[in-house]
């Protein structure tokens, strides 16, 4: 019987975070870890093979390997980057572009050759310009995103989740574009238990309604709180947004999240090809449909401003 | 130490079917089933503990017991019904009432004598003309629901889920008013991605949209279907939902659930007291907050149906 | 991509258990339900549907098929059994022969059709003489088992974890032989917290130990506690013990848990082919390994008791 | 409502992997995360918050507090330890005594102002000496206890789970004394699918069956291998034994769990105060009873080198 297997490339404090969130759910009876530092990955292994001894867990089978083993893999996460050592993380994903640049096309040219099939679920910024990037590769489209602004979003509907005293999952709402400073809050198409954004007020009186340009401007701060607050590491909780996407995936579900995907036609009129996040029907194959929601103008001048940061990047990738 | 206590109030088959959903979780530590026929509570109590011994499940102590258990329980679930026998089960649940409402003023005449702090979550039907009555008990009134239209709800997502080929949780809306044929879909309030309902045909060119009507019609029909292929029967979909209640209350979760509660004052201008389901915030202190959600025409109309439809059974109660 | 697949065969109290239980987990993105009585498979099927739209839920597809649909189904768990309408239903599991013969016989020439590949496995009583019968078809045998005495097992931990107050999962032990009146324990193997079950007494000095008779009748007996209670009905352990051993072999646990399959050999000395439960390695190649443990005397006698009963309830099959 | 709450003490490594272990639970509504370096444990906090917006979480309440917010909590998880900033982190946990004494006595010393009811469990090493430390404060004993060789223990039989291609949950075994050099198999004791460990070859006849020593040597050396992989960090298998203990309490489940405990009698013989671990029944009341399994010669020796190892340790307390 083939099993469902996942490999993670990259055992960084995002890879071994998508570990221990994978370790906790039935989907996968194998993981390979894939990371130069061979020992880097084989500690996070047998940290969690050790907990395999306790009755909470299922009897994974986790070891070091190496890119022949993605050719049986249903579900790659590539949580690949740069290992900055005495030197600064950079605040800006876009920054980490020189390092990860060649990353990225050494992970594709080396998955490429191995399989056609796997979903390959990346984490590794800049996002959107490393998706363009592996679009460039021989690979099924349909089969390639990254979490994008799935985690921004996260991210939006817990701040109004707190703001308003509900459970972010009665927000229905995602950021889009950039996963980056650009990103914005599509607010036009945001509502919690079925009110829009915009009729808060009537039932919240006490609270004033953020603009968005107030809500954007939180959501992308979050995001520095955490990581200034951990030394230039955010990893739980887009570690969790790629073992979701890869749940959805491998039991068809169908769910709308924001990914960012490769835009290849005229998408919104821009006409050179990009990257960025829009919500998509995700399911076994992958990127299913592109839902291009209708925008309001300032979410239409932000859409813009994210393809504009997108496009800079991509250049550099030339 | 104070673990977590679930009693279960009849355990006919929506009852073994909540318990059968208890045991999944992580939230029990104790399980006291109360039902006059001790036999039947006592064998389906066994069953469940005969999967004790599995690695999968925890173990939970379940118990045949009485009303003097509900004292230290934290969550109360009434699942307690008319049992038909050689009769045909009627398919309108207001014509349960005449068999329920003694069972419903036994059960809150001896819950309210030996707590006034358990959740008290109603399955029984009517389920509006039953939360009235037991909201006559000295009981605190934020501390008692009835599923209502939350199950409706499950299943108006369900529905719009498989017609736009989108997971049903990508959808966000809800059914408010009677739990039963007078119940409608708050369409003016319902997304899908963040799509309004309205908007659907951009997206989706190849589906015609639905009326609120049809809509209705279908969430309706839906229950009758399981209903007759059942015998009678509709059980697993609103013992989930009663669970999921119960866990967004042990965890506080603030969710927005639409779940039928006492309405006395004059909320939507009904003067009358009444209770039938709209969208409210859950949470440690049960029914936190109603959302009172704007209505359309079409809406209002709906709900003065089932308010009509929920104050004609309340009658036969006096 | 294939995502995994689980097949229901037989849609009455067990199946319908086996599906609530199921659609717990993240095993299956697809579950097929097939049961000549359509409208029953559809009504269970529907109303787990309805709970798809809850948040608690993924969003799994469930329908109603055909045999053709085991095809690609990567378990499959035959729950069917005769119904009795208007007449007792036996208390010895293998006076249900008669009535079971045929449709198991309709079952295997069905499936072998369609797959050579999914793991079969066999709730549907006389357990071992169903396994015996299935056994005859061209299927490969490591693929075919019967749940047989796993419930037993749990059942004997169930009931010695509550009599010395320790989680049943702290019991290591099982039942062997047939999965009915012949069952014995093998206490020679069984441990409390690593205590050898004779040494009991010397940590538990209050609890009397009971005798390897004592512990058999119990253990038997509470199969008929529930059966009595339930009118005829035992399904929600044995329907947790098949989705275990599911989750064990598409996660490849390797997991030993007593199951009946075919002794094809002269395993224990008997040289007719039989079929009954020992402890087994269960991985994704279905029965990996069995482990014939020595057993005592007393074990010895029951084993033969075992093989007799089953080897009558085999003759009445040819 | 009380709901359920959780305190970590201790961000590091392992405190941050508590919690992300918990978080994928559904035992606590609240986890208050308690570090002298606020920015720490509020980055961990924030980043497990933003992925409470994915439909995968639950609404959990995570902020950084003080130790009177220990004083409703009914869980504390204690993984405070000295950080060792740019020098090598002793790889004997002995030696993190001298940094890690003051620090349990402010713990100690500051919870047991505030509450006399949480259940305590210590993962702060050296495990043994701290809980003595531990229990010389006014605090029930029963309600204070380490990890101590649970984790020892899981990792035993992962060794031999995947030395003989079994579950390690298939193993029954355990490890017992000193968390640290001196732990030792209670190989007498262990079982894999009921059978003795010195009967293992007449079932698996391809494998040398490894002698007490060698497994010992093989387990201690497993912590080692992941310590110096991971450049001194051992984190994800402690923490999931911290939360197992977690949810045995909370659901009362009785399970027989090796924990190291204070030893205030003359349990096996050694007259002086001292902790270490056996076997022990966990339930709602903490430790509800040791089990002192008989110890054959060389495990008596073993133990008798843990009780002097660990003695040692604490005389340099005094």
């Amino acid at each position: 019987m083939k099993t469902q297997k996942l490999a993670i490339i990259g055992l960084g404090n995002v890879g071994s975070s998508v570990l221990a969130t994978a370790v906790q759910t039935e989907l996968f009876a194998e993981i390979v870890l894939i990371d130069p530092r061979n020992q880097v990955a084989f500690g996070e292994g047998l940290d969690q093979m050790h907990a395999g001894g306790l009755s909470s867990r299922k009897n994974i089978t986790i070891y070091v390997g190496s890119y022949k083993d993605v050719a049986d893999a249903d579900i790659v996460i590539i949580a690949a980057t740069h290992v900055y050592v005495n030197e600064e993380i950079p605040a800006d994903r876009q920054a980490l572009l020189t390092e990860n640049l060649p990353i990225v096309h050494e992970i594709m040219g080396n998955i490429s050759q191995h399989t056609q099939e796997a979903m390959l679920i990346f984490v590794t910024n800049p996002a959107d310009t490393i998706i363009h990037v592996a679009a460039s590769y021989n690979y099924p489209k349909n089969l390639l995103l990254s979490t994008g602004t799935m985690l921004d979003s996260s991210r939006l509907r817990q701040l109004l989740g707190q703001r308003y005293h509900v459970d972010p999952k009665s927000v229905s709402g995602y950021m889009m574009g950039e996963h980056g400073y650009a990103a914005f809050p599509a607010l036009s198409h945001l509502t919690i238990g079925g009110i829009a954004y915009h009729e808060l007020p009537t039932y919240f009186p006490e609270l004033a309604l953020l603009t968005a340009e107030e809500v954007k401007e939180e959501v992308v701060q979050a995001a520095y709180d955490v990581f200034d607050a951990k030394s230039g590491v955010t990893n739980v909780a887009v570690a969790q947004s790629a073992i979701d996407i890869a749940r959805c995936v491998l039991l068809d579900e169908k769910s709308i999240y924001p990914v960012s995907t490769p835009m290849t036609d005229d998408e919104y009129g821009f006409t050179e090809k990009c990257a960025y996040s829009v919500p998509c029907i995700l399911g076994k194959n992958g990127v299913e449909k592109k839902l291009l929601v209708t925008l309001n103008d300032w979410e239409k001048e932000k859409l813009a401003e994210s393809v504009a940061s997108i496009q800079k990047s991509i250049e550099l990738t030339l």
